[in-house]
């Protein structure tokens, strides 16, 4: 089953290309329904794209659903997303073989649009069901190319019409488990053999712009104490960003820069970098912030920069079903909690419904990219551990 | 005749936009050609489109020639270039004032394309006449919508086909004199009131570009003692840089920045930084850049980070002319000697034949830059400096 999927939107370099609403997730489509095809389960489309394989009726209510999704980052690996849709069918194999008789409907989703790589949105699939993304905002969605979410969808052989909140969907859902690839090191770090974890939060994370206004100037002739460089003021920014997240156990990252009028002979007259920070909870990640900026004006001061601040987004805390998740922890054998930094589908429902996350073991904790890694045993352990929670939650 | 000059090419911002061989360009060369008329001196035009205006005949020989350029980088500020020809007829206007009576040939030349903000590459008109740029490689210039050199001298009613060295010319030229607005704040800063100064060198100056190679990896959830992050390592290079110049009384400047994969939520793969750097002599600029370079590789490997430095330019020192630089600042009244950190028409035509630069004092330091300033009564110092300069070289 993964073998056939391999080779899907693969991009010469080994990353994975598959965006919204492309022939690449077209054809991840096509085997998602294939998948459900041949295990006898009913295939279904929700208003917003995302696909559905019932096992049981939904109607009956209560059920407990798996999945995650099929689209990938530019040049990202093979398990973010896939393997938790791979994982969820296996499970479903694996619940069949031990002869398990579910109580309630179980299902399989492949959630649309999740990394926003295209539209620079994630999770819109997700958003747009539990009406967090209105149909109005979502039609706004254009591309790199200018090409708008409704367009694609409608190329794709989607209605766009026909998008918005679902609530008698959600309403037959009892529980939600999504199956993921780790995206760090903690279960390779942790003692012992850790093959599998349990989610317990999603850390509250935002964005912010800072820009440093210096002076344009001559980078021959200007004396350094007649400057007024920005890039002074951003490098010094940069260090001190890593330094108060370390000191605070928390996220910060400069990964993007813009630099005018970024000519090699020529001193900055403005920089502009953005913060991308996460941390466990939101004072801690509102000091770390108000401390890289407090780092900012007062170097600022120093070289004679201006600094100016701007949140461009914010995301609060997602703390997923407390009782939910010990169950499950408990029932994998004592499995360990982990907090992750990311987004997920499930961390846009556990608004809505009872809500949990298993993470696979990644040696290289590499996400986003060609090296994020599993090994073939512990994709099986996390089958095994999504089987197991699909029975505990199901299976009375 | 300043205030003729001024509308010409002059964006809303305030900065000037004179490149070589456009519509400005043109106006300022007929402005340079009126002027020629205005005061019966002979004007022609060289094969390389620089410009020229006699008194005296320059067949006699050992000509002193004064001048400077009238084009201007993006947003460049007024006195940049224009200020030197503009003092130029100025000064033969004070000179038949004095009643003076100069034994040889004297010239005003303006040198086409200086600022190099065209087609990337400095002093074109003086590089051509001297050979130091060869016809077939100049005719290789391109400009950032694919025009060549030779397409825009067409257009601009010149013959692209006689470019090339013009030893004949330079024969006959016994001194040049370039007066400049003075790109720091040396002369204001200066003890006394020192409205001009002599130049004594143009500082070697290179392009190194440094390439942080670090791993894309997710900034939400890669824990960050498991990051490569190019970016910390950049930003401490350009804290280095800076303090490296500093104990070393040089120059070092990081203003350009290229980041991929450049996406807020992804810790960069490559960051790419180019350093200007320029110090008084040859041995203290390698040992400033061997510094840096230093510095980066040390805390490369702190973080995970491979460096690759590349030269991708390196001027020699330029030295002007002892006898006449001192003749000049002895006449001035012991006017102040200045080095400086930027090429000129100056520093090349220099190999040639003996040249020396006269600056005005600059209250604000800034160069290419709109904020770029020279009081009116510095002007006319400048003027009274040249025709002085003029008088010294040419009036027995």
């Amino acid at each position: 089953m993964w073998h056939d999927l391999l080779p899907v939107g693969r991009a010469p370099g080994g990353g994975y290309r598959r965006h919204a609403w492309t022939g690449a997730d077209a054809e991840c489509r096509a085997w998602f329904r294939e998948q459900a095809g041949a295990r006898g389960l009913a295939y279904e489309v929700d208003r917003n794209g995302n696909q559905w394989a019932w096992l049981g009726s939904p109607e009956d209510g209560d059920a407990v659903v798996t999945g995650s999704h099929l689209d990938s980052v530019p040049d990202g690996g093979a398990f973010d997303g896939p393997l938790g849709v791979v994982s969820a069918f296996a499970a479903l194999d694996e619940l069949h073989a031990r002869g398990a008789r579910p109580a309630r409907p179980l299902a399989v989703v492949n959630f649309g649009d999740e990394e926003g790589a295209r539209f620079g949105l994630a999770c819109v699939g997700s958003r747009l069901t539990t009406g967090g993304l209105a149909p109005e905002e979502a039609r706004e969605l254009r591309d790199a190319d200018g090409v708008t979410l409704p367009q694609a969808m409608e190329r794709a052989g989607y209605d766009p019409d026909a998008i918005g909140a679902d609530p008698e969907r959600l309403a037959r859902i009892g529980a939600f488990v999504e199956l993921h690839i780790e995206q760090g090191r903690a279960l390779a770090d942790a003692p012992g053999d850790r093959p599998v974890g349990v989610a317990s939060a999603i850390w509250p994370h935002g964005r912010w712009r800072f820009d440093f206004h210096g002076e344009a100037n001559h980078a021959g002739t200007t004396r350094l104490e007649d400057r007024r460089d920005p890039m002074l003021t951003y490098a010094n920014t940069v260090l001190a960003a890593r330094k108060k997240a370390r000191l605070a156990g928390a996220l910060a990252t400069f990964g993007k820069v813009a630099v005018e009028p970024n000519g090699v002979n020529a001193v900055a007259s403005l920089v502009r970098g953005w913060l991308d920070s996460r941390a466990a909870d939101e004072e801690t990640l509102a000091a770390v912030v108000a401390g890289i900026e407090r780092a900012a004006v007062e170097r600022g001061a120093r070289d004679g920069v201006r600094v100016e601040v701007v949140r461009e987004s914010f995301t609060p805390v997602v703390e997923f079903a407390r009782g939910l998740r010990d169950r499950i922890a408990a029932r994998l054998g004592g499995a360990p909690l982990l907090p992750t930094g990311a987004g997920h589908d499930a961390g846009i429902l556990s608004a809505e419904l009872p809500t949990a996350m298993l993470y696979v073991r990644n040696p290289t904790g590499v996400s986003h990219s060609p090296a994020e890694a599993a090994e073939e045993d512990d994709c099986a352990a996390g089958v095994r551990a999504l089987a197991d929670t699909l029975e505990e939650l199901a299976c009375p």
